[in-house]
């Protein structure tokens, strides 16, 4: 068997191996990005799904067409119209099998080998590996805690902006950091961009997570041209289970990705689409989240007491505003593969953030989840994490 | 936005306005190739799924394990065990989002721009397309109604072996032409291929859907080397809107395709693999075929019997002994996209054969299916579809 060239981008087998062994019952891990099962509204999905079978079980058993469940689409973006105060319609929501295949399928939409993607840095890793089946190169743009550096972005786009295929961006507590843009960023960004054509992927993955009051429009709601693609999921406000996620982006691109869909998956499944709009239509999905974001909100408050009580003083650490992430950084020549090797040894694992940069060697860097962990796993892991961590400092 | 290279062997968008057209509510359409919702276990999936939600809602509503459901794959394994005889164990099984995500894979895992793929002539379209977009160069290998015409095969192996990446057939009830391969194929297919080390993709997704007894063992059953994969699924033996299947390969080649999932869609949906999980500890998921293959079998004698008595004697047509098609072809020189153009003004609908060859050009085929509709739709579109075709014959 001989392996297409892609797949020697794809064989980082050390951290799967780290990972696999992090997933283990008996570790208490700050690996995951999993939202918290506590959080899912189990009994509500119950009853919307009976419901679904009572009304219309052989539709939902059916396959689903390429373009998604209608009354969903129109759900999704008469919420989007009503938070975003924009004006969108159906056509321009597409369902997908959640927010990875989305990214996937702009991989595979823009990317040609040696085509350059730009990226904040970090960014997230199963965009990088989306995006790397399509053997692009990636440029990092520095990225501030208030978002994405314009001079770097201005430079770069002067330098290299017509071999530019795409920039993939996560302006709301980002994975892995945590950062959320700045409302100057946010515009800044757009008025530079809007002189390209280069389309720009907006990851919402975690947009509503928001433990605090911020003005924080969506870049595709400040985006004149139908630049902006945003990607949008039910994995973190809702549940990750049922794998549905949203496109929204103008008809002109959607058109180009109804192209690709049936060769990916045929459709999305059609009965996990009616269990989200029953439950849409029977409960107030927005009640739920407020209800979630109070969860993640006292463990992101937990965390970072930890962090703060526990943690040596010489680290830097981010206090995110929203999302389910904070980012540690250890002084420069410390590495957290060998931390995590430690750590893996006494029971808790994490995820060292080298791999989020698909450039840049950032050994000392770590990303820490917060929103899988009851309270005393988090002050228990955190503990012994920190006491890791002392002694490896001072090592 | 400048498209990928892959997007312009995409572009097939007449087709498509044309298939659009066909799926609207008031046309007969012999078109799809969607399983009865009247076949549907529609009250018995209630009810498993009801206990999905009592015993495991946590677990159904998160994420799901790259690999997939372990006693899915347990049950997946036993299965094929008892009906091919064989020893595999669940390392073997991993879960797929329906066996197009597991085409989408094998074209990632195994193709650069220019590698050769072989394929049976006709082949389906939805491999065809999933394998294109990663740029192949597909070669047809003549096949006969017993199946692949073996001197055709060992001619192109012997002129290109080095530089074929694959080969993906059909054996059983193949779409488009309804086809099955012979025991006497099956075997020489396998000696023939064996002394090549190229990846074997078997499309078992019409496998069970047998209308008379065959001696039919798969090629895995035959392969003594790992070089089979079969793609299986549970889209057309019990409900597509789930989409879910399975590749069953060696566990050397699905640790590349774990390479691969996750970023193609993470895992697959953990609800619906838990459903049918449920629903086959619960009920006779292979009773249940038989009721099916009833239903389908009585519809196959229905159409040929519609061929036979309503279309011109001019054409040759297949009779299958399984799965959801027939395939007719007409006369040289007559296009059965012409046909199409005016079936469809007189509310009937079916695909023109021609998409299903990657290369070749074959448009007097077409390939009608007759899985969907009742016997009296059947009857009313049969003889629609041939007086039209007298008129066009004789035209």
């Amino acid at each position: 068997m001989i392996l297409s060239s892609r797949m020697e981008r794809l064989q980082n087998t050390e951290l799967l191996m780290l990972m696999e062994l992090a997933s283990s019952k008996d570790i208490i891990s700050f690996a995951g990005g999993f939202p918290s099962p506590d959080a899912f509204p189990a009994k509500e999905m119950a009853l919307a799904t009976q419901e679904v079978f009572k009304h219309s079980s052989k539709e939902a058993l059916q396959y689903a067409s390429t373009s998604g469940f209608e009354p969903l689409r129109q759900l999704i973006a008469d919420r989007t119209n009503k938070k975003q105060n924009m004006t969108l319609n159906l056509e321009e929501i597409l369902i997908t099998s959640g927010s990875q295949q989305s990214l996937d399928m702009f991989g595979k939409l823009l990317l040609d080998e040696g085509d350059i993607v730009l990226c904040e840095s970090p960014s997230y890793i199963g965009a990088i590996n989306a995006f790397n089946a399509y053997q692009p190169e990636f440029i990092e743009v520095t990225t501030a805690e208030d978002g994405i550096n314009i001079e770097s972005l201005k430079n770069i786009l002067s330098l290299k902006g017509k071999d530019i295929r795409m920039i993939y961006v996560i302006p709301d507590f980002q994975n892995p950091t945590g950062r959320v843009w700045s409302l100057e960023k946010r515009k800044a960004f757009m008025a530079v961009m809007s002189a390209y054509e280069i389309p720009i992927i907006e990851d919402m993955a975690y947009y509503d997570l928001a433990y605090e009051e911020l003005d924080r429009p969506t870049l595709s709601s400040l985006d004149k041209k139908g630049q902006v693609v945003s990607l949008g999921t039910f994995s973190k406000i809702f549940c990750p289970g049922l794998r549905i996620g949203w496109i929204q982006a103008s008809r002109l691109i959607l058109d180009q990705i109804r192209l690709l869909k049936p060769n990916m998956d045929l459709s999305s499944s059609s009965i996990a689409q009616r269990q989200i709009y029953q439950y849409m239509m029977m409960y107030d999905l927005e009640a739920h989240i407020e209800k979630v974001n109070g969860i993640y909100k006292r463990r992101r408050d937990l965390m970072l007491d930890i962090i703060e009580g526990e943690f040596p003083k010489g680290i830097q650490y981010m206090k995110p505003k929203g999302g389910l992430f904070t980012w540690v950084e250890m002084p420069r020549g410390k590495d957290a593969k060998v931390l995590l090797e430690l750590a893996l040894k006494e029971k808790v694992a994490f995820v060292p953030g080298n791999s989020f940069f698909p450039k840049s060697n950032v050994p000392e860097s770590m990303r820490i989840n917060f929103s899988c962990m009851d309270d005393s796993k988090l002050e228990k892991g955190g503990k012994i994490l920190g006491a890791i961590m002392h002694r490896f400092l001072e090592g």
